[in-house]
């Protein structure tokens, strides 16, 4: 067993690591000149001063549109981030004038505003150094795009990780006087998970819907209308679309797994204050801490090995980037193992009905693990053109659009059953192991490997924009066909990263409702939890209703994707109204008219989902009390954990048959039917319909998930002391106002 | 208080009513006479003369395939029944040797059988008929399909009642020795239900199946590459989509709606089993029976009115067919009120923490008709182009296919908002009132206008065909416009049918549940249930995994459609190029040979899907043991109700969207888009992504839910005994086999 001042050394090390390691990164990425025609001499001719310079100018049209999203965006949340804190300090607090719970909701949503910052800021820094080094070697461009990643996983997991450690720091000092107070105090500490959380569905619901605002109304305005060509500098959508990629797929993944990782360790801090052996051996509160940290330093040897050897193909490329999972997968193993017994009382007890010991917990964190990585696989066989499933999407293109989505819906729901099987056995095993603490064990596992998944997941749109900035540019076709093969690699990979995000939302949902039980079943409570039998009219009615709501909500973001796509339509339909010479290049589009269109509606629409998901479990606490919530919260949860699978796949397998098409692969009757035949036009019908399903929808399903979660166990005393409509039918007036 | 043998004079009667009301509607259609040349002499001209015959031609192919499928269907199932009843005799009867649970298993399902064998007869017999009668008057072509309807309404419903009336007359007889034996009683008559829902299982899918691979293949090779007009008698398919039609839309939705009201009876009749004041007034056992009864002569006096009055614009059509629907809801309400105050003792105690009275029973069966009422109107609003939905959807083609589909995906969603609501509150209020005998209760009442449901349901598919016939007949365009009218009329109604269904579904199936749940806590089970909270491991992983089975079940049926179809396109592909004459209807085209494979991939499709349904809940129960399974089913319920409301309103949008721009309603920047246009393609598009939705996958998820909610109740015994995985982890062996 550790001490206070190990644990922290240990974290600070692994942290410091972690911070030290992107910043030679970005120090690295930093080395990549591309410099001005006034400053540098590097260059050689007159091609390449031309194309610089283009480079540049495009270059900074994404920077300046990205700043300029996420400085709207973050002003329009930083008003809800501070109506939601008046609200916590004002009726969550136990004691008026204390803000505890208040503070680490702040310092949590400020932690997640950074990370997304900072995962924009290198994107839109990396990703044109991409395109340029793409010019002469894919192994230098890999090198760019990776390091990308590894500034944007590291220095996001560190930094959370850090002022996670800090915060509980300081509260433990000032907050504790007997053993009584842990559970209190890991209560307010979960406001640090819920401004993570509502920053992360800001993110991702506003990006989301940014991102696939651009993409689908510059496909459908540029393609089906004006043929133009996928990233046409003619095409005025094209950098709004850019812009997306990197405020969407980037800032917004990220933020959504920051909070993921903050969740994680707040439900599991929440569930073991319970158990005496924890406050006993208080140390042992830093167990998910350093589960966390132990991910940091294995992530960063793997890391290392990515940098290594020749890319100069789609499978180097590809093989890589799955070592770098594989390899994280495994060291974590032995690092989990090791972190369980240096940091666990050799027994634990009062969370089963019988004694445990470490070896349960590694248990439980390897479970999780294990079943992140098959369900990651599984979201890979689904979503490959290598494998069947999609080649039949492909096929199926040949009787028309009708046909393919058929078979893309599906297929969304045949690749449920897996990850759900899974997903429901990892927390059955790890509750008898553990309880709820062992779920949010299984969870942190999950997230273990955290740092590589988003290095992964941010390598890819980095490699993506720079294959359209190259297009821009003008590069010849082989720096395009560079930039391709990275980022097919790196869709794979992502499907992978997509599997993972789903599954560690689903238990950090469940790990997070045992905190939400823990706490409103208190027998102190007005209204403690008595029945939760899930035959209980409450429970029923709340089961129902929960299993809507993801309905409700994909139908809101959907719908908004779609007035977006709409309002871009109208604006490029405008512009090349107004300047006809756009279609030949003679004329300048107005790009930013765009990005300000695509800013502005995703602003506008990122409110109604985000309202739904905080009013529907408040309302329903205020008039019912907490077991309607106990009801709503797994409703919710396995609804939206099939929906957003199912979203997720669809979407990603009709775009890759889409490319398996592009490609020339598919073959019907013996003939290839690539770009420009009837099935490559269903294809790209099939393909539009995904995006919002896989970009938007999807995966604000996940923060759908959490937060709802999350939302009930910080707000849990409030529909304790309300339960209005409850009070009202029944005429005792115990536990209700009078 | 009436006697019993008031209660069975007062259900003979009703259901005498019901059948001679049935027998006289068969009459008067079999009064239409066509004739043949040589036969009759009713023909005044050569015109007369060669339409005739090729209409008799026509519907004898109609009629035929019908049968055949039929048949072939019946053999398959037999052999499902008979393994089926199999396994109830040796591994359910609770005393080896006994059959009490086989026997009523197989009435049920003979029952079932009959029924829809009468409903398809009566579809096929009146379908030309109507098409005939269109060629005069529109009037008398709406009396033919209500009559139809009324027909197939009054027979099943009446049919019904009366072979569960004896049934349970001849038990009651045989078996009550003491009032102990109730609940056995019902939990054997449990088995009544059973059988009608396994029919319904198979008679949804493979017709289903049937109907939509017809009607997808149909569209996208005639439509799509042979420019065929819908229901040219020229496209090989066409009979086999007619014949669709009637073993889909007719035999599939009656045998569903039996199931709904067995299963709810059942369920009404074993969950009120253990409440005293029940036995001690052995009586009142007859008034779930006594509540359909009343509704045989409440819809017998409304379907009267129908008769009344012009019916020769598509107002007075509709508007007489919702004043069937208001009409029979506002009569019910007395009605039911009387039942209540005629069968129920004045204190019911036992099944609600304070005794209640006779009025709670009303209350329950009114808030479940009134829900069930505006459900159906909900249902309407998503679905009719006469509001803003659909046209919202129409106006979205304007931007192609991908945003006609993103746009109806969000409507199914957004169309699950109220009706989840509605039903979540109906169960709690019904629930709070009398328990889960208060759920069947409303589940009933909500059922209770199901004689007029039917008949309106079972009208649409008939005037439907009849346009398809006439226009195969090559009838003059007003009789095709006289038919579409109706149609147009009958789907409106027939959408609020499909809310019903749904809606009915979801309750029998709480119902049903709270049945499995009296059964599996039964203290002296082996595995008693005990710890039935939301938070346990067992419950939780059987929530997700029950939330994902309807993806799984939709993705094989959706998967079904698309096989079957692609069969179909080829078997239509082959016959155009062996006769390239039937383009331009120089040559026949071999109508049945597309129907022998509709049959035959229908069949071969249909047992996938079923064997799921059935073997889920069996192995979760056989090794996880009853706690699993009671996870399970309301995971199923949640999921599968939202997922049943969606698909079938997106669906229905998609259609009625694509009518509204053929029928030149749809103006998109001031120009009117009809038929031929890039709109128009876009939303046929839609309309075919829609037809495995709204009339394959969406309906069969409704008897999902209901199977495996009274399969469970059957084997509830089963699981109890087994629970292997259970018995193997728990060292302890208490319940568990040497």
């Amino acid at each position: 067993m550790i001490s206070f001042e190990l644990s922290n050394i240990l974290i600070l090390v692994s942290t410091g690591i972690g911070l030290l390691w992107a910043l030679y990164n970005a120090y690295k990425l930093n080395q990549i000149k591309i410099g001005t025609p006034n400053q540098y001499n590097n260059f050689q001719d007159d091609y390449q001063d031309h194309h610089s310079q283009l480079l540049l100018e495009i270059a900074s049209h994404i920077e300046s549109g990205a700043a300029a999203f996420l400085a709207a965006e973050y002003r329009y949340i930083g008003v809800v981030i501070i109506l939601l804190a008046l609200l916590i300090f004002f009726i969550v607090e136990p004691v008026l004038g204390q803000a505890w719970t208040t503070v680490a909701f702040l310092v949590g949503a400020l932690t997640s505003i950074i990370s997304g910052f900072i995962g924009m800021r290198v994107a839109t820094f990396s990703n044109y150094r991409c395109a340029y080094c793409a010019q002469t070697k894919m192994t230098d461009a890999f090198a760019v795009a990776y390091r990308a990643g590894c500034v944007m996983g590291f220095a996001l997991v560190s930094f959370a990780l850090l002022s996670l450690t800090i915060l509980m720091g300081i509260y433990i000092n000032w907050f504790i006087k007997d053993y009584r107070d842990f559970q209190q105090l890991f209560e307010a500490i979960a406001g640090y998970g819920l401004g993570g959380s509502v920053i992360a569905l800001f993110g991702r619901v506003g990006g989301g819907i940014y991102t696939k605002a651009a993409d689908v109304g510059a496909d459908l305005v540029g393609k089906v209308e004006n043929n133009f060509k996928e990233d046409s500098p003619n095409n005025p959508a094209t950098i709004a679309d850019n812009v997306g990629d990197n405020v969407g797929d980037i800032a917004g993944m990220g933020a959504d797994l920051f909070g993921s990782f903050a969740e994680a360790t707040c439900a599991a801090l929440v569930v073991c204050s319970v158990s005496p052996s924890f406050y006993y051996h208080p140390t042992t509160f830093y167990y998910p801490l350093l589960v966390s940290a132990s991910g940091i330093l294995v992530c960063f040897i793997v890391s290392i090995f990515a940098f290594v050897g020749q890319k100069e193909d789609f499978d180097q490329v590809s093989n890589a980037l799955k070592v770098q999972l594989i390899l994280s997968t495994l060291l974590m193993l032995p690092a989990l193992y090791y972190v369980a017994y240096l940091t666990l009382p050799e027994r634990i007890f009062g969370l089963s009905p019988v004694d445990r010991q470490p070896i349960h917990a590694w248990l439980c964190t390897v479970v999780g693990l294990i079943s992140g990585c098959i369900i990651g696989f599984v979201t890979e066989y689904y979503t490959s053109h290598s494998y069947r499933p999609v080649q039949e999407i492909a096929q199926a293109c040949g009787t028309g659009a009708a046909t393919n989505i058929i078979y893309g819906i599906a297929l969304g729901n045949l690749s449920t059953i897996i990850p759900v099987f899974l997903l429901a056995f990892t927390a059955f095993i790890s509750y008898s192991l553990l309880s709820m603490f062992g779920v949010a064990l299984s969870a942190l596992g999950m997230l273990s490997t955290l740092t590589i998944g988003l290095a992964i997941d941010a390598y890819g749109p980095v490699s993506d924009n720079a294959g359209g900035i190259a297009e821009m540019v003008g590069y010849p076709q082989d720096v395009r066909h560079r930039t391709d093969q990275l980022d097919a690699a790196g869709n794979c990979t992502a499907a992978i990263g997509k599997g993972f995000a789903i599954g560690s939302a689903a238990l950090v949902a469940f790990s997070l409702y045992g905190a939400f039980i823990t706490r409103a079943s208190n027998s102190l409570n007005k209204h403690p939890l008595t029945d939760l039998g899930v035959n209980s009219p409450l429970i029923f009615l709340g089961l129902l209703i929960g299993a809507m709501i993801p309905y409700w909500f994909s139908a809101f973001t959907l719908k908004s994707v779609g007035r977006a796509a709409f309002e871009m339509v109208e604006e490029v339909r405008k512009q090349l109204a107004e300047k006809p010479g756009i279609r030949d290049g003679t004329e300048k589009p107005d790009y930013d008219r765009c990005i300000a269109i695509s800013t502005k509606s995703s602003l506008q629409e990122m409110f109604a989902p985000g309202l739904l998901v905080i009013l529907v479990p408040l309302i329903l606490g205020l008039f019912l009390g907490p077991t309607a919530v106990a009801g709503l919260l797994p409703g919710i949860l396995v609804s939206g954990v099939c929906m957003a699978t199912s979203s997720a796949n669809s979407g990603g397998a009709w775009d890759n048959a889409k490319k398996y098409i592009e490609a020339d692969l598919c073959e019907i009757d013996d003939i290839i039917r690539g770009k420009g035949t009837d099935e490559h036009k269903a294809a790209v019908i099939g393909d539009t319909v995904g995006d919002p399903l896989k970009d938007t929808s999807g995966p604000s399903l996940n923060i759908l998930i959490k937060l709802s979660a999350i939302f009930s166990l910080v707000f849990a005393g409030v529909y304790d002391k309300s339960a209005w409509l409850l009070c009202a039918m029944t005429t005792s007036s115990s536990g209700c106002p009078a």
